[in-house]
This record gives C-alpha cells, structure tokens and sequence, in this order.
C-alpha cells in the first residue's frame, strides 16, 4: 500500500477504470461530480497563518462520518489523512470514489476505530482535492479554478478549518484524533491549539517538526511538478485530458514511493528483475522496480490534482508544532493527555527517532510502539496487524 | 563535497566564473576547447555489449597521467571516477578543466597515491563529456553530436575501453585500481574481464551489483531530466545559451545530492533555518536546505552534459558484475588478489552491507574498512582522513 493506504499489490498492470485512457488535467473532485458519501459544510471565511492573501473566502469541507455521537458526547474520534489520502477512510471504492477506504483495515466492525461505539469523522483537508476547498474549486469571485492563485496553507491551517468543522458537528471534546504521516501532524497541532478539546491522540509514523531531510525529498517533488510546462505555473484546469501535469506529478510520486519503502524491501521483492522479460540494456525494456514505480506515477495522476500535492507539501514543509512557541518540547508540555506514539523500525523518511522526539516532548505518551517491518514507512499500512493492536489498548485505556 | 568530490562549502552563493550567466545546452568539453590537461588516445571502434548498435565508431579517450611507468612497469595506478566525475583527479581548476581534481585529497606528494612513486592515470568513461567520445562528441558520419543516437553504454563497455587503454600504455599489469561509487564499480569489472592484469582494487562506497533501491534513485532521476522539454530526446546540443536541459538535470542532481547525504547531517547542517532571512511560508523565501540543492543543481548543470547523465546512469542500473556469469559470488571467486572494500558507515545510497558483500566474495578482502561519518555516501571525500589512512596501509602492502 501507499502513504495514503491505495492498494499497491496489483501493480504489474495498470487495469481497472480509466486504465490506458488519457490521463484528465485534474482528478479533483469537482461541483456537479458524484458526491459519494461526502457531506459538505460550510464554515466561513478562513483566517491563514502566512499567505499574504490573509484570508481564504468561503471555504467548504467535503467530510464523511460513520456511527452516531453518542449522548455523552464522548465517542467522538476523528481521522486525519495523509498526504494523498482524503476523507474516504472506510468503505469500498463507488461512485465518487476513485479508491476504496485508505483505512479500511483500522476502521469498522470489531476494528479498534469501530462505528459501533465510535462517531468517526474525517475530513477532506483545505487545499485538498476530494470535495474541500481547494485550488481545482471556483474562485468566489469569477467561478475559475483557483489555481496558482490558491494560497499557501500551513498545518494550522487545516487545523483551523477542523476546529470549525468540530465546532459546528457540536464535539466539544474529541475522544481521538488518529492519523498517519502528515494526519498525525495535524494531531498534534490540534493539542497545542485546542488543547481542552483533544482527549488524546495517535500520530503514526509522524514528526513533531518536519526536518531537512524531509524539506529535501518534498523539495524535488515540488521541482519536478513546477517543470512540467503542461503545470502552467499551476493554471492546467482547461487542459485536454492527456495534457495536464501528470508527468510532473508522476515523478514526484516515484521520488515519495521511494522514500515510502525500504531499501531492503525493495531488493526482496524486485532485485535486479527484468519487467515482462524485456531486456532494459539497451533493448528497451525495463527493470521490474522501473515498472512499479511507473504504476504508482500513473495511478496517482489519475486520481490527484497536482496543485493539491503542491500546496500540501509545502503545507507539509511548513510543520513545525514549536514554531513561534518556544519550540517543540515547549509547545507539547501543556497537553498532558493520553498520546500513542507509533513508528515504523524501517521507516527512512520519519525515521524513528521522530517518533522519539515526540514521545519525550507529550507526558501522556507511554514510549514509542514500534511497528517492526521490512517495508518502511508504508509499514503502518501493510503491518495493519501490529498497528491494530497497539490502537486497540490504547483505546480501551482512553 | 559531492559525489564526485567537487567542494560543496561555498553553497550559499553562486559565485565563481560563470555564476548568473545562463547555463550552456551542454558543459560538455568539445573539440576546439582548451584541452587542458587531456591526452586523447583513439582507440578504435568499440564493441558494445547490449545495444542494438554492436559497435560504437571511432572512440577516443580524454585521459590524464601523473608520474612515470617505471622500468619494471609495476607501479602503475588506475583511478576510476564517479558518475559526475572526470579524468582530472589531481591538481587545480585551470583552463580546460571546470573544476579542481576530485581526489586532491588522496592524489599527490606524501599522500596514499603519490606521483614520485606512482604513474597514476585516469580516463574518462565511454559515454562522458570532458572529451572522451560521448553524446556530444561529433558522430563520425555526419559530424553532428551524437544527441539521441548515442547507444546504451554498459559498466562492461567502460571498461573494455579502459583494458585498450592500458594497451596502448604498455600498462600489463595494475599495481592497483581505485575508484569511488561507480568508479568502484569499473574496478570491480576489471577482476573479471582483465583478471591477470588487476594487481589489487579500492573500490570504495561501491557495490557488486546495483540495487533496487539503486536504480529506482536513479530512475527518477532519468525521468527528470527526459521529461524536461529542452532535453528534446536528448538532441538539445544546439540551444541557445539558457535553452539546455539544466532544470531537468538540476532536478536529478537535487535528488541524487539528497541521497550522497545523510539525514542526520543535513538535520545538523541545515536543520529548518531560512535561508537568507526570507520567509518560506508563503512569502517567496526558502529553507536553507532548499537553497543548498539549487545551488547544486544549478553548478551540475554548469559543467555537466544531460545525455552524459542519462548514460552514465543507466550504465550504473546495468552494473551487475554477477550477470551472465553465475552470479555476484561465482563471478568473483576467481580473483585472489588483494582488495580494499571501504564502506561510510552512514551511506544510505550504497548501503554498508553492499561492501559487506563485496567484501565476502572476494577471498583477497580483508574485511571491510568502515569510514566513519554522519555525512553519508559523500563521506568517502568528507573523511579524507580515515580513508587515506586505509588506503596508506593497504598500498604499502602491495
């Protein structure tokens, strides 16, 4: 599986809906497209914490929910997705769903998260491109794509829409709020912003703060995204299908997919395997590892928005839960509830000592639990064994 | 210092000659340029082992020498460069030559391998750009550089040109091959194709055969630089200054940067500081990081040629010393000479246990010798230190 959970075991042949067709512009989800099971909310005009626009008008969440908040009001858990992911945590791929629950395997009956017991919500993040504002959505004031001229969000940001949405479904307190990657760096900035209103938390294979090394991977990402002349500086929303970033998006994806497994992974399962028997010395074939990164390149573009990947890295980029509050340990030492740290042993791009550093900064974590994987950070995925029973104590303890 | 040991210290400012000028199509040394301190040796038409073409035409090597064969011809020394190295190891940058010579450290008076002592030659590859036939050379028949038409060059290829050139030398016998990341490579080639000629090796940061993890690196580097559109398929040579493939190869030289370092030291060194005092959140500023992988991006393309790139890269996925010959271990076992296999302990690119391999299949390894360094793969030239302390020893016992 990928950072965001889509399936990635099928990945010698690019089959299924859309497959060999031309590639659209964008796959964001647009106004007129299929809902699916999205449920969307206006909250108002958004306050930014650094574009210098100030503020992002008439922002709408695309959301899912699953169970029933209970009368206490104390079941509440919310999900935070990762980078490409969205709000689609649990279901089958349907209408208005390019893919199936990226967390299918954490969420529903007898799972740890489970409707039974749970009110779970999740939400599209802004700048996103499953139903929230976002740069493929009308600008208010001439209906066009936003475009290049969506601002810079930071994880405050969408933490602030959060907050909104949190304030406006009448959960004062969230029993939980879980994520992995970029999620569990929303949850810890809601500890810091809204402490009162965070029970706990279980950031997964996550960081307090991102670090260079993390700057650097995004960094050629972004690059090769901007260098593809069909970006248009990020104005591509009226290109044909065909004739949209993908190349720039796809190669972006293949650098991220890389840091997502783990060296040793990679030589287990593909070595120095020739692709379909084809010889690449000259002959024009390819290695088995070239072919499956050129299926994740694909697969992403047919299902993302590259506007999107490019205002949630930097988003990503911009993640510093310390910045302007005394740094890191400083900005923790306040929130004293509940935390489960969890890190991937293989994981190269939130190496484990991330995860340490947070478990030393939040007094209520009970030390790093450690998915032990070959895979590396897409280990929290594959592993869903491992993270499940960790999740699933940690609950019953809340 | 990078991969190929040009100084990395003066990141924060494009200086120097060159600096704000646009960027030539190519950097490629061509025919009429200051020649510098090349020799040139033709030496034929070349077999080639995999591409369709069978035989590359007219090929001439650009090669240096320090020192002289002495009478009983055993004192000669090969040095192998990296991908985006060259023939000038030792000495100053000086007309015809971009940039110092990569292995100053190691090359010289009273250092590990000495010109008093030593008749030191190096060549550059098959397929190069500082004046060995490669994609920007003239094709012999119309004259006009190469571009597209250049074939795919194997490590094997390197190295036949390599064996005809110790030929023309006189060279019989090596006192020793030496050579850093696929410079270790050709080293390690040579013990099967030249076994009786091969008096010991020094590969260093190198590996048997590449690795998945390996070519995915390199394959979205590739990507990078083919998806750029003034690569043109790679027939670029007659753009207009400015108009050359440099974002492309600027991107592939940021991801592969990235990986020569460590984490941790780019955690260290660069940490999430602004660079310059500009805001990156939103207000046109950048990291610190940041700025340090467009400077090398931008000093790659000033003095490399993109179709070099691509083909030195692919010359890299294809090495596999083990291919057609029953396997790494089989293919190895009949070289008995003496060998150094030196590793950087926190190289992430050619992973310690690569060396450990090498190390294993060669009965004249003594084990191998670890640099110790937070640096990364570009530790080799960081640590110059530790590295000439083994390198000492091992050529004193020769």
């Amino acid at each position: 599986m990928d950072d965001d959970g889509i399936e990635t075991d099928a990945w010698a042949a690019d089959e299924g809906p859309g497959a060999g067709a031309p590639i659209p512009a964008s796959a964001a989800w647009r106004e007129g497209d299929h809902p699916g099971r999205r449920v969307f909310m206006p909250i108002g005009d958004l306050p930014l914490e650094a574009d210098p626009l100030g503020t992002l008008p008439d922002v709408t969440l695309a959301y899912e929910t699953w169970g029933e908040l209970n009368a206490a009001k104390d079941n509440a858990v919310y999900i935070a997705h990762a980078l490409t992911g969205d709000m689609h945590v649990w279901g089958p791929a349907e209408p208005g769903h390019h893919t199936g629950g990226w967390w299918n395997a954490m969420v529903g009956p007898g799972k740890p998260i489970d409707p039974a017991r749970h009110f779970i919500v999740s939400a599209n993040v802004v700048g996103g491109c499953q139903g929230t504002t976002g740069p493929a959505s009308a600008h208010p004031e001439d209906g066009k794509p936003w475009g290049s001229r969506f601002p810079y969000v930071t994880m405050r940001d969408m933490v602030s829409a959060e907050i909104r949405l949190a304030d406006a479904l009448g959960i004062e307190r969230w029993r939980l709020i879980a994520g992995p990657s970029m999620g569990g760096m929303r949850a810890i900035e809601w500890t810091v912003m809204a402490p009162g209103r965070v029970g706990a938390i279980a950031p997964v294979g996550s960081t307090a703060a991102v670090t260079a090394d993390q700057i650097a991977w995004s960094t050629t990402q972004l690059a090769a995204i901007q260098a593809d002349p069909n970006f248009r500086g990020g104005d591509y929303y009226d290109a044909a299908d065909g004739e949209g970033p993908h190349t720039g998006l796809g190669i972006a994806r293949m650098i991220a997919h890389t840091t997502y497994r783990s060296e040793g992974e990679l030589a287990e399962r593909f070595g120095r395997t020739y692709q379909g028997g084809g010889d690449p010395l000259g002959k024009g074939g390819m290695f088995a590892i070239q072919s499956y990164l050129q299926h994740h390149a694909r697969k992403l573009a047919r299902r993302f928005d590259a506007n999107t990947y490019l205002r949630l890295a930097q988003a990503i980029q911009s993640h510093d839960v310390g910045r302007g509050r005394g740094g890191v340990e400083t900005a923790l030492a306040r929130y004293t509830d509940p935390a489960l740290v969890v890190a991937v042993d293989s994981d190269r791009l939130y190496p484990l000592k991330n995860s340490q550093r947070l478990d030393a900064a939040l007094s209520g974590s009970a030390g790093v639990k450690v998915v032990h994987s070959p895979v590396g950070h897409d280990g929290f995925l594959v592993e869903s064994g491992q993270l499940n029973a960790f999740m699933a104590e940690f609950e019953a303890g809340l």
